[in-house]
């Protein structure tokens, strides 16, 4: 079980889809071309594996090796998503897909005839990119998120999810709930790069992650009064980017006091001429933190702040602390050599199902740059083929085997 | 003279062009559809009239009543401009020409026979709306901005203004100063509505324009490091978002601090993902100050203080203070009734003109919001008649006449 089976060939077919020539990152929006794109390539890797693909009520794509229905508990499930953020980096998504598919060509060149199916999963819409709410795909079919509200959601040009999904040719009136494929998942095994620099701390290429930080986001948006910038006395004003940058400056001081994350990288000022005097901004704020209370007082402490300008904070979706499985997370250690376990400010796929009840966990790929969302994300090919290797044991002993 | 010619019929023609449904706000930027609604609508008006229409090499509209020619010192020329900031107003801009029309007609009703000609000029791309630079069409012709740095502006679909020339079907090759156009300028009154509450306190309609303010454009560019906001410790970051919020709590200070005015109305993030630390932010700068001192001092401010985020700030377009020409303004007082006279921090292509030698003054009519470039921005019926009238008194003095 040391190669990696066709690592190297699946990473090469996908490498350039969605890439931008200039930056060198990905944009790879849902149901964009590039994404589409994602989506057909992993239809074809696994129609050339036999594997029996089927999508659920949003558009995930669940490819299995045997069937889950035999099974009353499901069967164990793998995989992660094909989607990026702006420019963001390679790994991100795509490593947790890539290796599922390589870890499965490991068991098969090993002639293991696994006793539970095997299902490989690429979830919609993980990064939320185009329309501000992430993890939709998981989310949707656990009901965290009703699917009035997923496809009322717009994109910055304005355009709904519902009518992006027609444009892609999808049926949005299909979309919601979906108990059926989320009771298949006996257990979720979700391997993806490190967004930190935990495993270059220690030395190892791989960990497991036992816990997601409490984390949300929020529109907070600032009125203002348009006017000419060159005409209107400074008292007379009321200039919604100043509003929005006391509350780009009241996010990073309240993450500081409460010991949590805050961030603001996306604004939208109206009009936004260079000589017009701001009638409203909007900024989005992501905050994180390792507790439920420090969340809290983090965006309260922000809200109040905010407030001295007339702005308004309104949640656009939030994601409790989430333990993984205990149980889960104790077998991975003991079956990957003490790997250590380490928790994660990032969300995940696996962190909604964990709060659906579904057995989760995860595995993570050393980065050595500590850098994600970026183009300057990376995992060193030895790490990668530790990541798979680690992935096909885990696989192999939870959906246990006759060799 | 106390008639209006055909303001309201002017007017109501171009009322619905380029103006946004939801906002009632004009989106006419240059060279876009609206924008080139405007120049047939112009034309055709000028034809209608029997006016000689000629464009110069930045393809400015110029309609002549009379060859001016003739006159080695050239004619009397008014009017104004026909673009518009977005969500702008209706009457920053059109009521110039408007206005000139109607005040042609006036003339011509009243029997008056020029013994200069009049000329009616609508300029390109005022507001800079589209490529950040602006009175694009007085600078050109001037020289006071070169063809190659123009064409290369780019708007924020990275489109050069010689690609959107190209698009809208003119040549940008011929592009270029434009010394016999702007030779044929005697004089140039440009009438405005009123960008501020000046006579609003004075309670009058119409003012003389004998000054305007130092004013120009700069860039702040904030550098950062892309990483993901959901693990990036407070301390690793470098956030350019954070910088940029400075930036803009900088440029109030300093205007504040002397005495000047500065506003940021236009923030470009990159990536500008809500999940993604920033790795650059551009602001633009809008700065004006009655005096050059003034303007110097408040940019270098701004500039020391940007720099401790590593911000840079470059300098997109420069106007010094420009005063009007004296003898002009002096005349028109006595023509109308001794109108208050005023200056303003608003540049106009009237400003670009006089520093290239041309003797100029505006008119600016009564604005009773105090708003402009904004859909609040208005002028009542009665001062646009004052307007009118105040134009036509002063055409049928400076181009002399027998009636």
């Amino acid at each position: 079980m040391a190669q990696a089976g066709r690592f190297e060939q699946l990473w090469s077919a996908i490498v350039d889809i969605g890439r931008d020539p200039t930056t060198g990152g990905y944009r790879r929006f849902a149901w964009t071309e590039p994404d589409l794109k994602m989506r057909e390539w992993f239809a074809d890797e696994c129609a050339s594996r036999g594997l029996d693909l089927i999508e659920d009520r949003m558009g995930n794509q669940w490819a299995w090796w045997g069937d889950p229905d035999i099974d009353a508990s499901g069967g164990i499930v793998t995989g992660s998503h094909l989607d990026s953020v702006p420019d963001g980096g390679a790994f991100d998504g795509p490593l947790g897909v890539v290796s599922a598919l390589a870890a499965i060509d490991i068991l098969r060149a090993s002639g293991i005839e696994p006793h539970r199916a095997i299902g490989v999963v690429n979830f919609v819409d993980e990064e939320g990119a185009r329309f501000g709410v992430s993890c939709i795909g998981s989310r949707v079919i656990t009901g965290a998120l009703s699917p009035e509200r997923a496809l009322a959601l717009r994109d910055t040009d304005d355009v709904t999810m519902a009518e992006a999904m027609r444009a892609a040719g999808r049926q949005p009136e299909q979309l919601g709930a979906d108990p059926e494929a989320v009771g298949r998942i006996g257990s979720f095994i979700e391997l993806h790069i490190e967004q930190g620099r935990g495993l270059i701390d220690l030395g190892r290429a791989v960990a497991i992650g036992n816990r997601i930080w409490a984390h949300g986001r929020w529109r907070i948006e600032i009125p203002g009064e348009a006017n000419h910038a060159g005409t209107t006395r400074l008292s007379d004003r009321q200039d919604a980017v100043i509003g929005c940058a006391r509350a780009v400056l009241a996010a990073r001081a309240a993450a500081e006091v409460h010991g949590s994350l805050a961030t603001v990288g996306k604004i939208s000022i109206q009009p936004g001429g260079v000589n017009a005097i701001a009638r409203s901004a909007t900024a989005w704020l992501d905050a994180r933190a390792a507790s439920e209370p420090a969340l809290r007082a983090t965006v309260a402490q922000i809200a109040e702040q905010v407030a001295a300008s007339d702005a308004v904070l309104t949640e656009e979706s939030r994601t409790p602390q989430t333990a993984l499985d205990n149980d889960l997370v104790a077998r991975l250690a003991g079956l990957l050599d003490d790997a250590p376990v380490m928790s994660t400010g990032a969300g995940h796929d696996a962190g909604i199902l964990a709060n659906a009840g579904v057995p989760a966990a995860m595995i993570f790929v050393r980065n050595p740059t500590g850098v994600s969302h970026s183009p300057a994300e990376w995992a060193e090919p030895d790490d990668c083929r530790a990541g798979v290797a680690a992935l096909a044991t885990v696989l192999t002993d939870l959906a246990g085997s006759e060799q």
